[in-house]
């Protein structure tokens, strides 16, 4: 049964999601929908990026994903269809295909051709969804339209060094659920600079020296109870993405404040990392 | 496959959803189930009718629509299950059937008689489910009830037009997820009324002179790309739904403004149209 | 086909629901997974606990119930595979199996053991997925670990009785989408020590002195519209899963209030009973 996953900026109230998942449906009764994501902040394919890039590796390949991010088309920016990595994206060439950090290229992009005169305010639920749904079938690319090699790059948020390599600067790439902070240093990047050296992260007033691998590693079972460091405490992890992500041990932002609240660290605001 | 919708009030937060859900699949194994919205005003019939009324009809004929919102039964308010538009709905006769601007009228509806003694504060999960499954199954609405006639109808939220056809006064319908402002001024109403006249959109105190299918039709890309218009500009467009809305290109309701938050434009306000 | 669903904190936004699903698709194609809820509070257990026990009951016998919240693993708190009540639950052995207030107690416990050495910050996806595939494709529990007798407890809302058995001492369990302020004090433990008598309800400076069993039963339909009480009537009720609910009839937090904000109370804030 083939999947279709849904990305969007549409929110969970408006009738956007329903009648999305009404005509896939029309189409194509036994296709298992999965929704992503619903609430990337408006127009942001940053974000959208970086949810995605977490999010459609662990799906079958063949997997068919609808991005309705920004997704209105343009003169200057095409409707596409992309395979990559094994997966389909439908998309608006807005960036996004580069900004999800496949290891490989995509395999084969088209400009997709079966827009009718009629389009209006809605391209997802009209052309996204044909195209979904053809692919879905088992249906080509080239059927959907011709070869495209024009792929629109934006800037990426990709972190920079300096000081001879012994200074690593990124920025907040997300703030997550919990208030926590992820940085865009990701692990093979920052391991690729340190070369076994020890390192401080600077996080607004608070250093780090060290980066864990669960949350709970910060406790030193073997002491007492009560003379254990616990929630509210403050660490850098490894995040199941593997980016570098400061975070507070079991935190609530909505009770007791976040890495997010409590450091004043919001998204595109500086993290460095100094080597010694 | 059959498919059941919900459009309620629940939030996702409490177990409503996730009971309902259950109770479905432990009914009807192999059914399809699809979230329209669960996060309706609570007890704003209004505001479902909107939702649903541009969900439903993307669905295939013979889904069936539980609608969750303000659902309680009581001696004047019955529970109904109806077919209209090829749909079916089962719903509390609150006023929604007639709120939804269904093209035709109902095809057939019934009083449900299988309430048993023991109903309680969440008649959803009780009735609702047991009538849906049935239509799921292919069962006839003549089994769930005896024919009612009696439809409650409430206040349509429909423009008037005064002087002389020279204006008309809509109100605002609806807020989407991008803080653009939805209007109760559907296309073909306008265009009845309009007659190839120039027409000024009156909303608070902007005035917009053209109405446009798309957002980005603001921008004239044969112009420099630092001399266009752009995000954060301000237009009238017919939304997916055909309703003239109020928007901001590009509007982030958590970064910049919206229709809603700059205009300070809410649900119920004012919007008039005065033609040439 | 097999039932899978998911109780977490996770949120809506993150990658972390898409990833999960996508990884159970890709071990089994066929599978139905069901969202419960994953607004959870952050590693709220009590709140969790809540709302599973409203939902799994619905789900037909057999469903696994996998719960993301507090899971990580430590040398303290382990997970585990529990089969109580004729279903399945995969979580963290942090309290929430007792918290669950089953009738019946745990059929079976084993403690997971196919951890591998390069376990995550995201157990979720990577232990819990495994063995819920495991039982959904009808594999035992003997098969994911051994036997687990050590159940972890912790504290219990439970409501206390004073005075000779005249005054229920209890708090807010939870806060529901309409902010109606849900107590712990269920039913048959009111019941219990009620035996017939009358009573008084305090909520903050409010007194009730009836619980009934639908929010209109406040409403005298035989009175003259002009007459009856109607929204914004404060009323006590058993809600759906039976427990006392202070309720504002017709509430909407987000216009007019709430019991949750009219009256001041929130979780953990004490309501007593006291009988006549």
């Amino acid at each position: 049964m083939a999947i279709i996953t849904l990305t969007t900026d549409f929110g969970l109230k408006d009738h956007f999601v329903g009648a999305i998942k009404g005509a896939i449906y029309k189409e194509l009764p036994d296709v298992t929908i999965v929704d992503i994501s619903h609430n990337i902040g408006p127009f942001n394919i940053q974000e959208c990026a970086y949810i995605l890039q977490n999010s459609y590796k662990h799906f079958p390949e063949g997997t068919v994903h609808i991005i309705g991010v920004d997704a209105e088309p343009t003169p200057e920016t095409k409707h596409i269809a992309v395979l990559m990595d094994g997966h389909y994206f439908i998309c608006a060439d807005n960036g996004i295909i580069g900004l999800l950090n496949s290891e490989t290229p995509p395999t084969k992009i088209v400009e997709i051709a079966i827009h009718n005169a009629d389009s209006s305010a809605f391209p997802t639920s009209e052309v996204f969804i044909r195209v979904a749904c053809h692919i879905a079938r088992g249906g080509t690319l080239e059927v959907v339209g011709k070869p495209y090699n024009n792929l629109h790059e934006v800037r990426d948020l990709a972190p920079s060094v300096s000081d001879g390599g012994n200074k690593i600067s990124g920025v907040v790439l997300y703030i997550d659920n919990y208030g926590n902070v992820v940085t865009n240093i990701h692990k093979n990047f920052f391991e690729a600079y340190r070369k076994g050296r020890d390192f401080e992260i600077q996080a607004r007033t608070k250093v780090l020296r060290k980066i864990h691998r669960k949350y709970s590693d910060i406790i030193d079972y073997n002491l007492d109870k009560s003379k254990r460091k616990g929630p509210g405490e403050l660490l850098a992890i490894y995040n199941s993405a593997n980016y570098i992500e400061i975070a507070i041990y079991k935190s609530n932002p909505r009770a007791g404040g976040s890495a997010n609240s409590l450091l004043g660290l919001d998204y595109l605001d500086s993290i460095t990392i100094n080597f010694k």
